[in-house]
C-alpha cells in the first residue's frame, strides 16, 4: 500500500511537471502554471470524484499532493532544460502514473457500489481527463480526441484488471500486470503510430 | 412513465448522434467523437446534478444511457451518410429530446425542494448546456451564446409547465402539452430566424 | 453580518456587469450575456462549493443572487456607455467583490473542517474562478493566466486573514482589513504593472 501512494505521488509529480512545462512554453506566469501544473495532476481525479459524489475531493483531505505539486512547479522553472532532457524517464513515470490513476480511479468507484461499465470508464476519466481540462485551460483543442495517445490503453488495462479481480487474482499482482500492459500497449502505440481515426 | 423513459432514451440517442457527427466532422478519432456524443447527450443532465448535488449523478446508476450512446457513435460511422439526409427525423427527436430533458431537469430540481426560479433554470440547463460544453471541447464558441436558437424556448417551455403544475394538471398532458409548445417556439425561431441579438 | 451580505451582493452585481459587458462586446445575445454574467459572478463560488461538496451550491438557496444578475444585465444593455464611464467606481466595488468572495470563500472551507491550505485555496478560487469560467466560455485563454492581476492578492490576503484568525481577532477587524490589504496589492499592482512573467 505504501508503495502505491509514493508511486501515486510520484505519478502527480510528473504530471505536474508536464503541465508546468506546458504553461511555460504558452508564457503563462507563475500563478497560471501552477493552475496547469495541479489541473494536469489533479484534474481528472477532480471530475471522478465530482461524478460520483465523492466530495470534498481527495486531494482536499491529504495535503502531500498540494507539496508535491508546488515542488513540481518550483523544479519546473529552475530545471527546465536538464529535465526536457530526461524525456524518456518522465515517460516511464507517466506511464507508471497512467496506470495507477487507472486503477485507483476503478477501485474508488467500484468502492461506492457503482458498475464495472462506469467504473472502467471513471478510471479512464481519473487518468485522461487532467489533460483533456489542461488542453481547455489552454484553449486548445484537446490532443486526445485527434490522436489519441492512451485513453484505450486505459480502457483495455481497466478491463483486463477487473476480470484479474473477477478471479480474486492478489490486489498488487493484479495492479503490476495491468501496469505493465497499460504501458506496453501505449509505448507500442507510440512507436507505431497506432490511431484510432476512421 | 415507460413512454416516457423511451423518449428520453431515444432524446439521448439522438443528442449523442448530433454530438458524434460533429466530432467526426471536426476529424476526431473514435474515443474522441464517443466523449462528444457522451457530453452532448448527457453533459447537461450531469451539470445540473452536480450543483444541485444529486450525485453519482444520474446516468451512474442505469447503464443504458451508456448503452444508447454507444449504439448512437456506431451508427454515426457506418451510416453518416443517410444519417445526414433524416435530418427532418432527426430535428423531431431532438426537438422532444429538448422539451423532455427540460421538464425532467426541472422535475428532479423540484424534488430535492429548490425553489421554482432554480427549477426553470435547472431544467434549462439539462436541455441545453450539453451542447455548449461540447462546442467548448470542440475549442469553439457555445453557439447558443451568439445565435440563441432554443433556450428562450425552453425557458418559456418550463414556466408555462409550472403554471400546469400549481393548478395541478395532469401530468402527462402537462408534458405533453409543454413539449408541443417548445417545439412550436423552437420551429418558428429556426423558420422567421428569431434572435435576441440587440 | 447584514452590512456584508449587501457588499455580497454588490460585488456579485459588479461582477455580473462585468462579465455581460464583456459579452455584449463579443456579440452575444441576451441569453448568452446572461449566461456570462451568471458564471463570472457566481462561477468561482460555484466551483469552490462543487469541489468542497457543499452542495446544492450556495445561490440556489438565495434567489436574491439570481435577481441582483437579472438587475445587472439589464442595466448593462441600457446604460452600456454610462457605465463604461464609471471606471473608477467598478474597479472600486470589484476589489471588494474579490476580498469578500476570498475570505468569504475561506471561512466556508473551514467550516466544513478542510486544512488552511485548503482554505486559502478555495477562498482565491472564489474570487478569481468566476473570471476564468468567463474566459473559457469566450473561447479566450484566461487573461489571469498571462497577466496575474489579483490572485496573488488573494492568497496573501487569504493568508494575513489566517493570520489574524489564528490570533481571534474579531471577525469584521479581520475582515474590513483583509479587504484592504487585498484592494491595495491590486492597485499597486495595476499601478506598477507587477507581474509573475519569469
Amino acid at each position: 500500500m505504501d508503495l502505491i501512494y509514493i508511486f501515486d505521488l510520484a505519478g502527480t509529480f510528473v504530471f505536474a511537471i508536464s503541465g508546468a512545462i506546458t504553461a511555460i512554453h504558452k508564457k503563462f506566469d507563475i500563478f497560471g502554471s501552477t493552475v496547469i501544473a495541479f489541473v494536469t495532476a489533479l484534474g481528472g481525479g477532480t471530475l471522478r470524484d465530482v461524478l460520483i459524489g465523492s466530495t470534498p475531493v481527495g486531494w482536499m483531505l491529504d495535503t502531500n499532493y498540494l507539496f508535491v505539486i508546488c515542488g513540481a512547479v518550483i523544479c519546473s522553472y529552475l530545471l527546465l532544460k536538464p529535465i526536457q532532457r530526461l524525456r524518456k524517464t518522465m515517460f516511464l513515470f507517466d506511464t507508471i502514473g497512467i496506470s495507477l490513476f487507472t486503477v485507483l480511479g476503478l477501485e474508488k468507484t467500484l468502492s461506492l457500489e457503482l458498475s464495472m461499465a462506469i467504473a472502467i470508464m471513471m478510471g479512464t476519466v481519473s487518468a485522461v481527463f487532467g489533460g483533456v481540462i489542461r488542453d481547455i485551460l489552454c484553449n486548445e483543442v484537446p490532443l486526445i480526441f485527434r490522436k489519441e495517445i492512451y485513453a484505450t490503453a486505459c480502457i483495455f488495462g481497466a478491463f483486463v484488471y477487473l476480470i484479474f479481480r473477477h478471479f480474486e487474482v492478489n490486489y498488487h499482482l493484479s495492479l503490476i500486470f495491468t501496469a505493465i500492459l497499460i504501458s506496453f500497449i501505449r509505448i507500442m502505440a507510440v512507436r507505431k503510430d497506432w490511431s484510432l481515426r476512421v
